[in-house]
């Protein structure tokens, strides 16, 4: 059984309620590794009033307990969602576990809680040193996101040859796919040169890439607002969007549910569930209807 | 019954074809008034090889005809659709039809006839002197664009306060819906401040819009890459994109087959179909398919 490491995200959101609710599922496929206290599990569990399932294999964090308030942003909280998140690192860093699997956490109480780093990605990027690819997606579609968290008027000047053949070569390094969609940036890829010039930039990168990798492993580029019609969604289940709202607004539409997010080219493998902490349901013993993200996620890890 | 000027659109694409093989079934809805001259007509019917509908009233272009190449780029053909929107916008202007109804025009065929505009929308912009909303959909929801062909690195600069505003109140003036959703314009419509501060004009000018009419017509900002999931769908049918591909991206992807273009705020009221000229199937007689855009227009003008 492939070993997982578990942070627990912001333990006053929905994290440990998919935790404790989905232990005896998901324990038959993969070997759950939790990253928190016996004591602090003990307090999550009394709020939600479940019993907690036997077998669940623990890692310490030695970190101070705290009272849950369900919904609330607490630096306390927010402390304990990163040590949660560095011992998972730790883990797989000390090739104890073969992935790491990420619930939310509230990014607010990392800033509060004086966190440097705006989220996961953002503190394994400064880790490993190196800017991971973000992919989300689900087993009907992948969108890989060549920009990301960056105010929209910046977007343009992210499109850069060198970065771009960087990052197809190591998107394709990472999924090993052929027949990746690669998407424009202007309305209509630029309509032949008549709305910006950087669809050419694009065009000429994943011409190179294709020459360096002797196939045409790379479609594009494609325009933007008919990138995921029926018809091109049969036709490839790899994407590449050059930024976040380009990709995820059309994935979301269609699969807001089911989405994970996967983290490419780290040295270690990480995968997370596709949805915040949702406070205003947190503690509720509501979550069986949205456990499609964090089981989507464990299905990726299985089978990859 | 409501009086429509059709324009047929680039001759060498599959315009004419929608509009020979659905006459029948729209002239029991609408009186519908077809901008070609005859003998043209006769030149593409014998090309398609099929009869000339009885009853189609035509509206003199006294043009020039030429010979139809299917799917080909061509000046003749290019001046031929400008001036059969020409004339449609004629017939609006001296009320002598309640709306216009454009088939798809090619915009190099344009641009090589020396015409000075990019489409449709941009010389209805000139003629008018003012500027059109172009909103996109279909009855399971539109979007109106803030911005549209313009390339991506402009579209902060455009979210400006007054132009926000006006933009609001013109669009509720011809919609006079309530509960209208407005898009941010950076990922997460800039959380909280950390990604952009345009996010922040959007609400201004939303807040500001809301007070004038008293009421809250307009909702927002509504984070672009969740605004379209299922459940926001069920709460709201227009929608306000900030820029062409947040908003036609998504909408693509759910309607791309049902869709169609209005222009909002002009002296005139015109419907489009929301496809090009399709000139890979233009004249192979294969269109049934590919009426959905046109016949939708239609019942757009025939319930409003």
């Amino acid at each position: 059984l492939k070993k997982i490491a578990i942070s627990v995200g912001d333990l006053n959101g929905i994290g440990i309620e998919l935790i404790l609710k989905n232990h005896h599922l998901i324990s038959n496929k993969c070997e759950p590794i939790y990253c928190i206290d016996k004591d602090m599990l003990e307090i999550c569990a009394n709020r939600l009033n479940v019993d907690i399932p036997e077998g669940m294999i623990l890692e310490n964090i030695n970190s101070d307990s705290f009272d849950i308030q369900p919904g609330t942003i607490s630096i306390k909280s927010g402390i304990y969602s990163f040590k949660s998140f560095q011992k998972a690192i730790h883990l797989a860093d000390t090739k104890n576990v073969d992935y790491i699997l990420t619930m939310p956490i509230h990014k607010k109480a990392w800033s509060d809680a004086s966190i440097l780093y705006k989220g996961h990605t953002d503190y394994l990027s400064f880790v490993y040193n190196k800017k991971a690819i973000m992919m989300l997606g689900c087993e009907e579609m992948y969108v890989a996101l060549f920009s990301d968290h960056i105010p929209l008027k910046d977007v343009s000047n992210t499109i850069k040859y060198e970065d771009l053949k960087e990052f197809l070569l190591l998107f394709y390094e990472n999924i090993n796919e052929k027949n990746i969609a690669v998407l424009g940036v202007n309305p209509h890829s630029g309509d032949n040169g008549v709305i910006g010039f950087e669809d050419n930039i694009i065009q000429q990168a994943i011409d190179d890439v294709n020459k360096i990798l002797g196939e045409n492993t790379f479609v594009g580029t494609i325009v933007p607002d008919v990138a995921f019609t029926k018809s091109n969604r049969q036709k490839y289940k790899y994407f590449i969007a050059m930024y976040h709202d380009q990709g995820l607004g059309p994935l979301k539409t269609l699969y807001f549910d089911e989405s994970i997010n996967v983290s490419l080219g780290l040295p270690i493998k990480r995968v997370s569930v596709d949805h915040g902490c949702a406070f205003d349901i947190a503690y509720n013993n509501n979550i069986v209807k949205n456990s499609k993200s964090y089981l989507n996620a464990l299905e990726y890890v299985l089978y990859r």
